[in-house]
């Protein structure tokens, strides 16, 4: 177990950083398109994980059929980084907040995937697009499986009103959408793996009905990183995790992953060692106060393994720029290194401009999080 | 009490935004500043709060003696914009970490003040001063007050070591410097006063014994916001408050201010409602995941006022890109705007590029967050 958390420490750039270890993110990469492949579904990963426009470029070459963002300031980002497939899985209420996307959009040929779960947003889809007519738009609707999030009721008529809307508006249909985020909180993948099959059976019975009452072709597109490393893609026609790129310690937790799947790390510094806490110069700052995605709340920060003594160390406390370590007895010097595996990796990858891809051989190469503060 | 959470609603702006009503923060800053100047004592502000090289300038201009920062980079961000006395409140264990600085500080001729709470970091800037051997450095010595993060006992002889090892390497000794964050935790503005005034007590009885074993002049440099709203300043040279300029819900909880006090705020949208919840477009990655400082546990994620309906609702809950607001059925429609008090503002500030100026008759001025993401 211990062996797992273990990597290779290079002294080579000022402390804290991200950390990406190649070889685990393209292992990681890899496996998810092979998942998707084998059950003949499309991946289309979330981006938000990441936010850059590198990795979204291997996914893509590596099988996957779009990206997934979650504002529309993310979109222009990926837009303009040569990404021309994006569904933006946030629903528009203003045609204001959508019409310099369709801009973009229009300018490059791209196609873009929106949601919707009211009348509201159809209109205001609708209302924008009258600018950018041509701009190729494909509209889908999403059903609440289970977060009570956004979304509609897979057990009311809502969906079938919105399919009315869209054909009224002439809005292009694609077909059905869900995030069954409520995974996250489920505990162990026995349990994920029933949700998975519940979100399948809801929106198959949700598109039967549809279907029976003449929306035409109605795609399925589900997912999560939980469900999906917790059971194979079922008759779905799209999937969109986003968390397997890197993973953290909620998968560790949830028991869908290794440590040794772990792609990203802080790298950071001792800078003081106390009788109770070694004190890391990462705090608030750079690893985020996350404790796990949609309701898991781990007890700390993360797990912290020092160079020197290869010891795994809970992390108790942050401040801003101070991240307090535990230890019983046994402290690293001051100065010396400790990597930190966090939570929520999605959350920490927000918080810093640049991440450090750890290449194969040790060599590091300083990468753009292109679509950090990307939120309105 | 309701109505002291009342701000007028601009629509002006994409959804999400930090919003600084400048009213609100000129009369934090004036009274700060008046609160130091009537004890006779130099304010020496934290910025690593508002990270804007702006409000540090109004701090500057209203009359404090310099600024405080977290990290070397940060203290970079804040010459290169005019500031030319700083305070580095953050232990350099290596002199590489210092090095590009004191470049920057003697390119511009600013003074620069640096801690140690150990003789590895007097030996770092030693090292890393021969570089810079003109460069206008103090160094003060961070004594431990009772958070038990960096800083040596009070009660042991480590600082007067700590002033001979000064004393061999040449390097000017300021002083003793201490942030009593366990203020934070205190509850209530009387046993936060009760820390003030240990932390004065500790800091006094350590002066004395260092001048008694020849350390010659010994300034003191105190303080946190905690502390300074809970006591006026006493027999010290320096303070250095950070959160003052902007507070937030934790200064509300502590007792230190109204909730008219509060200059930051989130403006956010409502994207959906569900029979628990409003979903707004505000989450993790806006408002970050703080419950508060040093230990301060605040049950939610703020206090959300609809602009319609003028009710205050918690914050519940977050995703990375969508807030949980609890209601108790009184529901604002889709689309309309709620402004989110935060429990940490330095924490929100952190996560955005940018932020508006809410001028007096309701002008918006967008402004840099000059420093974020400096964390090394």
């Amino acid at each position: 177990m211990t062996m797992s958390y273990q990597r290779p420490f290079y002294d080579d750039h000022p402390t804290p950083y991200i950390e990406v270890d190649e070889i685990r993110l393209m292992r990681n990469l890899q496996q998810m398109q092979r998942r998707a492949s084998e059950a003949g579904v499309k991946l289309r990963p979330h981006v938000k994980t990441h936010k850059s426009v590198e990795i979204a470029l291997r996914q893509l070459a590596l099988g996957a059929q779009g990206i997934t963002v979650a504002k529309p300031s993310e979109a222009q980002v990926f837009l303009r980084g040569g990404v021309r497939d994006i569904l933006l899985a946030f629903p528009i209420v203003r045609p204001d907040t959508l019409i310099p996307l369709l801009r973009d959009v229009e300018n490059v040929q791209a196609r873009l995937s929106l949601i919707v779960d009211s009348l509201l947003s159809v209109k205001a889809i609708a209302e924008a697009r009258q600018h950018y007519p041509s701009c190729r738009v494909t509209v889908w609707i999403k059903v609440d499986v289970g977060l009570h999030r956004i979304g509609v009721s897979p057990h009311s008529d809502e969906a079938l009103q919105l399919v009315r809307a869209l054909q009224h508006y002439g809005l292009p249909f694609g077909g059905l959408l869900s995030h069954p985020g409520q995974a996250y909180a489920a505990g162990e993948p026995a349990a994920i793996a029933v949700i998975a099959e519940e979100e399948q059976t809801l929106m198959q019975q949700l598109r039967q009905r549809l279907q029976e009452a003449g929306s035409g072709e109605c795609a399925l597109s589900v997912g999560s990183t939980p469900t999906l490393l917790a059971a194979p893609p079922g008759k779905v026609d799209e999937v969109r995790p986003g968390n397997y790129a890197l993973l953290d310690l909620t998968a560790v937790r949830l028991g869908l992953c290794t440590p040794d799947a772990l792609a990203l790390s802080v790298v950071t510094r001792v800078v003081a060692t106390q009788p109770h806490a070694i004190i890391v110069d990462a705090g608030s700052k750079m690893l985020s106060s996350d404790r796990g995605p949609h309701g898991t709340q781990a007890k700390g920060f993360g797990i912290a393994v020092s160079h020197l003594t290869q010891q795994l160390h809970e992390v108790e406390k942050l401040s801003e720029e101070h991240g307090f370590v535990a230890h019983t007895g046994e402290v690293p010097p001051v100065g010396s290194l400790m990597r930190i595996f966090p939570n929520h990796s999605c959350a920490v990858m927000a918080m810093s401009d640049s991440f450090l891809l750890r290449q194969p051989q040790g060599e590091a190469r300083v990468m753009p999080v292109d679509a950090r503060g990307m939120v309105t």
